[in-house]
């Protein structure tokens, strides 16, 4: 038996200690651009992936206990003229170690639940929210690559005019070790606005620059880094004075990852360590804890510390939040909260991201009822003076283990002086 | 009144002249990868984009005459946090020379026909046949970036290991410019895969490399152009040969194009090109014009001589083949012109495809019925001292002019010893 049909057995297996029921997964169709001959990349779903492991279009899979049924049509006989000899149906059986395999049309005649019932979603996320060898080994595959891409993209910056420049280097890397990207990459100098894919601005002297870009293996498992450099090779003061708030708060949040911890407090600790960095800075008034409850840290880091990483680079997000929070939680209302992503207590074997960040978004800093709100705890005129800090994330892929956590990402650098150091090899 | 609203208000005006009718045209949505906040980069329906020249995702436009009036929802609030500000619906308006502009929900109040309105149909392709000049414009803007593009991945071809490499190296080139490709490229050593979309194999010293590529402007327009290339730099003397023959058709073909010749005819000369070369090199028996009227060229090119381009790589095969087929005029079912896209007069102000090839498909080659009968007419034994060329294509880009043609994409060479010398720039 093959690896992948070893490791996709043992799937089943877990699986059928959870489930008493058969279930069908389809992979998806591919996807129309602008006429019907002319498509997306396909991209199987998730859930077929995990138990299928190959990206498969128009194919599905029943699991019933540890057995396995690929439903998959033979290539069309014209199908060699455009697109070569493709593996039979049979052949792909064997790959995967389906004990079957019928054409789609057969599907009809297998009584299974589909991905829609209830039992079969909470096992799914059980199965899916730690992952196993193999899955951690693609991870670490598609984080190796995003590693040379975000080296590639910071030793880019000293010859690139636009943006455009920059993401070109960086997901060239990807291309060219056959991966895709795991999400639309945000490589901007306005990395205040949070998921910016516009790539058209000059990249000016002064500016930062903040890459999140991630490869997918082509068994589709993600990865998802961020970092952010100074366009010149060298932080100003102001810029290197917040860089170094948000990786305070980077580094602590994952020297507290371990099983058992809640990750809403590690959120927490982070948007409390921004809090403190930014007081000393004289940008906000008052006491970390304090300025945490009332929301304060939320003008500048509005979003959650992180979510899952897994098939799917905020994982399992095709189920709303039943991955993402535990059964009974619910998203909070409050500024301040109701943007993470994961509310749960962390396991050995989840991947989670780490993502701190500080943005002046004037959506937020312009809103009349909000300055007004936080008129006191800000001292607007000191904000000033970091004018040149228009958006910082520092994201790194954290793999939960028993003794603690292992930062997948470790190879690219987060000092600010190793960063320098990189964007100044391109120049 | 902008460039842009300029050009779209001549559009309306010329299909006011051809329908009496006021029509609606939606863009599309943004369509998921793997869940609903991970999109595919969103590209607007081309006959929302011929009219309203932004690619918009979820909005329409309603044409009455030359009135143009525009569906479009403002941002959502909290767009603005994860998206930046987007310009207004009014905004949007006057770029686009809107004369009003409502949210999507008012569309149900305007009565018009849609993009199905056999008459619209008509008008519509009518109009998108020949190109304006801004279309033109566009057009060029893409060859350019494609011209690089292909220029950059034969000189990063002495150092590939992969076709993903040098797939990398032109697509890298594209996104530099901040477009994107116009459909999925194909870069491969098995160019007799037609619609080869695998990037994995090694590159042999023997090989020939294929690269279909090409880009595609923010407002839609496409190009598409494919040169193949020795991995080593130096076509072998079966290679070069093979390559001479094909470039002879594309080029008679090209010389060929003027308003008022059916691309049929340029298709047959290309085939009956061909098949005299072949039968020069000794690989076919017999009269160039009868093999072609026996289909024996199609053994070895299959497929047709090229297609309409615009905002479509295959402009308008959304509709079938309705606006690449003349009125009454069908696909043959023979072998060597069922997959010819396009059987019209050419007029001044189209722009065509002129891609010949030559390819070795096992698929076609060693079918025993085919084998059968074609067996006087090919020397299989003389076939097998080519079994280095196992596919070539040279496609470029032409436009009809008044005078006859332009090609498009002449600053790429198509001589071999022009190409081997780019090819060497790399080494």
């Amino acid at each position: 038996m093959s690896r992948l049909a070893d490791t996709l057995k043992s799937r089943r297996q877990k699986l059928s200690k959870l489930i008493d029921f058969s279930i069908v997964l389809e992979s998806g169709n591919l996807k129309s651009r602008n006429f019907p001959a002319n498509t997306y990349p396909f991209r199987a779903s998730s859930h077929f992936l995990y138990f299928a492991g190959l990206s498969l279009p128009n194919a599905a899979i029943r699991i019933e206990g540890d057995r396995l049924t690929l439903f998959l049509d033979d290539p069309h006989p014209t199908s060699a003229l455009w697109h070569g000899d493709s593996p039979s149906r049979d052949q792909i059986a064997l790959e995967i170690g389906a004990d079957a395999a019928y054409p789609l049309s057969e599907m009809s005649h297998f009584s299974s639940e589909s991905i829609d019932h209830p039992a079969f979603v909470d096992a799914i996320i059980k199965l899916r929210l730690t992952h196993d060898e193999s899955a951690i080994a693609e991870i670490r595959k598609a984080i190796a690559v995003t590693v040379e891409a975000h080296r590639i993209g910071m030793q880019a910056t000293s010859n690139a005019q636009t943006e455009a420049q920059i993401r070109a280097a960086m997901e060239s890397v990807i291309l060219s070790h056959n991966m895709t990207c795991a999400y639309n990459s945000i490589v901007t100098v306005h990395g205040e606005v949070l998921h910016n894919e516009q790539y058209h601005h000059a990249i000016g002297q002064l500016d930062l620059v903040l890459a999140d870009v991630g490869a997918e293996t082509q068994s589709g498992w993600a990865s998802d880094i961020t970092r952010t450099w100074a366009a010149s090779g060298k932080f100003s003061p102001t810029q290197r004075a917040i860089y170094e708030v948000v990786l305070e708060a980077h580094d602590r949040a994952i020297a507290k990852i371990r099983p058992g911890v809640e990750y809403l407090d590690i959120h927490l600790l982070a948007c409390e360590t921004l809090a403190e960095g930014l007081i000393d800075l004289g940008i906000l008034r008052g006491n970390a804890a304090d300025l945490v409850d009332r929301d304060a840290h939320a003008l500048f880091f509005p979003h959650g510390i992180g979510h899952l990483l897994g098939l799917d680079v905020h994982d399992m997000e095709d189920l709303g939040d039943l991955a993402g929070y535990e059964k009974g939680r619910s998203r909070s209302s409050r500024f301040g909260l109701g943007y993470l992503r994961l509310d749960r207590p962390l396991q050995a074997g989840m991947v989670v991201t780490i993502e701190p960040g500080f943005y002046q978004v004037p959506a937020l800093l312009s809103d009349l009822e909000r300055r007004e709100k936080y008129r006191e705890v800000v001292n607007w005129d000191r904000l000033a003076d970091f004018a040149d800090v228009r958006g910082i994330r520092i994201e790194d892929d954290v793999l939960v283990t028993a003794e603690g956590s292992e930062v997948l990402s470790i190879a690219l650098p987060t000092d600010p002086e190793q960063i320098e150091s990189i964007v100044g090899e391109g120049s």
